[in-house]
């Protein structure tokens, strides 16, 4: 009985399993199995199988209290990659600007920073922190709920294939396997699990990243949290971590400093006096267009200006109408 | 010597002085005093005299370690206003939206189930906690970096009489001390005396508001601390506090709790179905009015309508063009 029996037997029969069920069922199952045809297909299909007793295999993942029979892999990055110091930054789908903006931030600057950022794929929060790592030029991991092949959501396929060109996406789940409600709190325990630390950016009560803490927790991993707003529905679930002793983070500092690292020196960035005074304005609290005029004094051309150059030299975004520093 | 002879020595000399000094000086001074003539002018003033030694003192107050010679009083209310359990609310002057809409909030819940709000009648966050406590028609407490006979800042004159119509101004300085600088620091550690807990609600490093802390912590007093967004600078001391171990604020009932006081029921507020989904949207993120009317598909008629609704009933509040749930 090999682990890949177990992995097509689970996809086959859509359930979870990750030890060899008693029975005749999976005997029969394991008897039948054509092992190198499986994998000539997976090879085929561009994905590579990394079993749990594989030299390769993450230790941090396999230390796990179940972890799975083993990886579908697929992306250009050596399976090495999954071995390396990594984070995991999750949080709400729905997520407000900040959120999106935080998410991104971390994903840019700890990748810069060397670390392997870890995340869903999923919509919100996922997503910016893996667009983060791609644009700091980091590898990065995105762990799917469903099988291997597929893209889901559908709406991060470019993201997904952007993602698999430097780093990887893995799934305990074979191809074929269908994205179910039931997988994505399976799919958390090894975004937690491949991670020494989870940061959580944006979260609702009772969400699905609350479940990768706990699942972080329980193997005594670190747990950030990003303050927010407490009028903030958004960031209820995090500020109710602080409550409970995650370490706060209010920067990709707090991170680094648990890996021993520093963050990558910025560039520097000369902004004309109007870009200055609309940041410095910026800085103290999001603002409309409207706001930011009055504050600054500048007439709309000139604000315009100012916020394209602040916007393109990637220190202030808008979202909803709002301008926000970044 | 009477404490109030020392009390009037510091004002005539300009100096801070908790103890009589040794020497010629302040002993000359002490002989040449006409107690019953200054507390004559101060009655006459309207303005009481309570000295450190007087059992009326607020003993949370006597227990620092340099507790003023005693603290003139202002205002309609009992001084044994000052003996009852007290929170004080303090942080930034030029505050964000946020920062006042938390203060104003905290003012009004800790104030409307039985705490007296202490602040420092500053502007922004100290002046929304007071405005807060009066709306929900608590008693709250200012204390002055200044002579009790000065309303500063200027711009909250009114404030300050509207405070002194149902609860206290203090100060340990005599009528005539006009402010300076360096009173504030001093005047913090009796905000910060007088409250079993301190709750800072926004602050820049290094201001004010963190020294109010530190007074705070070195008496043994709690502290707790509301997250914000970790964007932004006028959030930055508060985020750091968080760091620092300070117990984070999400509600009210986070205060209230170390009181052993429960928080008094709202009203319950029947909404319309168009500012229901406007509210839906402003709890999981601040919005300008084109993001709300695009999220909610409403015209701008019936948006306006629907704000309109929501800022009346005090559950969404705009500022910079900016519209929050409350």
């Amino acid at each position: 009985m090999t682990e890949l029996a177990l992995a097509a037997f689970a996809a086959e029969r859509d359930v979870h399993v990750i030890r060899a069920p008693h029975g005749r069922v999976f005997a029969m199952f394991a008897r039948r199995f054509d092992e190198a045809g499986y994998l000539a297909r997976l090879q085929r299909g561009g994905v590579r199988w990394l079993a749990r007793s594989d030299d390769d295999f993450p230790p941090l993942l396999r230390a796990i209290h179940d972890p799975p029979a083993g990886l579908f892999v697929r992306g250009a990055a050596e399976v090495e990659l999954l071995r390396r110091p990594a984070v995991a930054v999750v949080g709400a789908r729905s997520c407000s600007p900040y959120g999106a903006q935080v998410a991104r931030m971390l994903g840019r600057e700890l990748a810069a920073a060397g670390l392997v950022v870890v995340s869903g794929l999923a919509r919100g929060v996922d997503g910016e922190a893996h667009r983060g790592a791609l644009e700091s030029g980091g590898p990065t991991v995105a762990v799917l709920g469903c099988g291997i092949d597929r893209d889901y959501p559908a709406a991060h396929g470019e993201l997904a294939s952007r993602i698999r060109a430097t780093g990887l996406a893995v799934s305990e789940y074979a191809p074929g396997v269908e994205p179910a409600p039931w997988r994505f709190p399976a799919r958390n325990r090894i975004i937690a699990g491949l991670s020494a630390a989870t940061v959580v950016v944006e979260a609702r009560e009772r969400s699905g990243a609350l479940i990768t803490v706990d699942l972080a927790l329980e193997e005594g991993r670190e747990v950030f949290a990003v303050p927010g707003e407490i009028t903030s529905a958004l960031s209820r679930g995090a500020n109710d971590l602080l409550r409970l002793g995650a370490t706060p983070l209010t920067s990709s500092d707090d991170v680094l400093e648990l890996f021993g690292l520093e963050q990558a020196p910025a560039e520097a960035v000369e902004l004309g006096p109007a870009a200055d005074a609309v940041l410095a304005r910026l800085r103290d609290a999001p603002a409309s267009a409207d706001e930011l005029a009055r504050a600054t004094g500048l007439d709309a051309g000139a604000l315009a200006s100012a916020l394209t150059e602040l916007e393109l030299a990637g220190i202030a975004v808008a979202s909803g109408g709002v301008y926000r520093a970044g």
